[in-house]
């Protein structure tokens, strides 16, 4: 067996701030108490991010990376025909939804702080952009307001996942760790979101 | 000039209990806090409420009649022609957001502490059946998951509302205090909704 290296301090902090700020927001939690929880000395946080608000702004930048930046990739390519244009966005719409997941503690502080992740505005113009393109190519309807629709896109995403442990209380569905589940909630979710509910 | 009578010592602790558990959680505030800022004694939760809890429930109670239990009386009539169905779901939909506007405080304080408002299966059940008997109709596509529509009202209207400070900051617009914003959004939302995004 080999053994597996921890993971670096910083990284360890990273994940302890975020763990515990979403429990108890900023102002209810201390440094020593992230340090002690992360198992590094009392100045660690200090020593990467100079202060307490160093490490949420850290943590911040994070999300915009993994949650933002990377599904932003995605849209680099011009699609070239309906089919393609409607894989992109089902696609984006599935990455959004399992980095949301995957970086939940960190989407809890964000959310709970009222942050404000720097790529958060580069997304909805990147998406905005996008959709305006096809609509020039006749994939989206004239009339849609494509400033719009990273807000289902992402309202609908915060919301399952933040209240995650709510709808299973109250429904039983378990979007975090049930992956059909989550297949049909996206299918389902992408059908509204393209063709709308009227006939 | 006729005086206002000031409003009663119960209608003022729930206002006040709302707007501080808002600002900083239930844990955050303390029960003769919520006293000195409503003008009361400090006895006076435990007259009205028993509890700081029994202050929280009420709050939640007061949540779920006024933007469950109200807007939920749009659709005891039955639509009768496809444009009657449509008009009641905007309706629906604008109803909904000016309770979550008007009770702004109030809806903050649920979502931080991710309570359950007693009324909120009820309405997603009712739209839901509601929505399947405009299925049954015609009025709606036969692919819609009906028990995902009140998901995309609710997340649309509860991020604009509770989000509004930030999107204000971010993109200048005021959907709390602007009508011509406000009805601006409400129409690219419902547009969307009903008819998607796909050509």
């Amino acid at each position: 067996m080999t053994e597996v290296a921890p993971s670096p301090p910083k990284d360890r902090l990273l994940t302890s701030g975020a763990h515990l700020m979403a429990e108890r927001g900023f102002d209810g939690v201390s440094v020593r108490e992230i340090c002690a929880d992360a198992g590094t000395s009392n100045n660690m946080v200090h020593h990467y991010f100079g202060t307490k608000q160093g490490l949420l702004d850290a943590i911040v930048d994070e999300f915009s990376t993994e949650v933002f930046a990377i599904p932003m990739r995605l849209m680099d390519k011009e699609p070239r025909s309906k089919e393609e244009f409607l894989s992109i966005i089902e696609l984006l719409f599935e990455t959004t939804l399992e980095a949301f997941i995957e970086h939940r503690s960190v989407m809890m502080v964000v959310v709970r702080e009222q942050a404000d992740p720097a790529a958060l505005p580069q997304y909805m113009k990147h998406v905005a952009a996008f959709l305006e393109q096809a609509k020039a190519r006749g994939y989206v309807r004239g009339e849609v307001d494509t400033d719009m629709i990273t807000g289902f896109f992402l309202d609908r995403i915060l919301n399952q996942v933040q209240f995650a442990p709510w709808i299973q209380r109250v429904y039983g569905t378990d979007l975090l760790s049930d992956p059909g589940y989550r297949q049909q909630w996206c299918e389902s979710n992408l059908d509204v979101l393209l063709n709308g509910i009227a006939s």
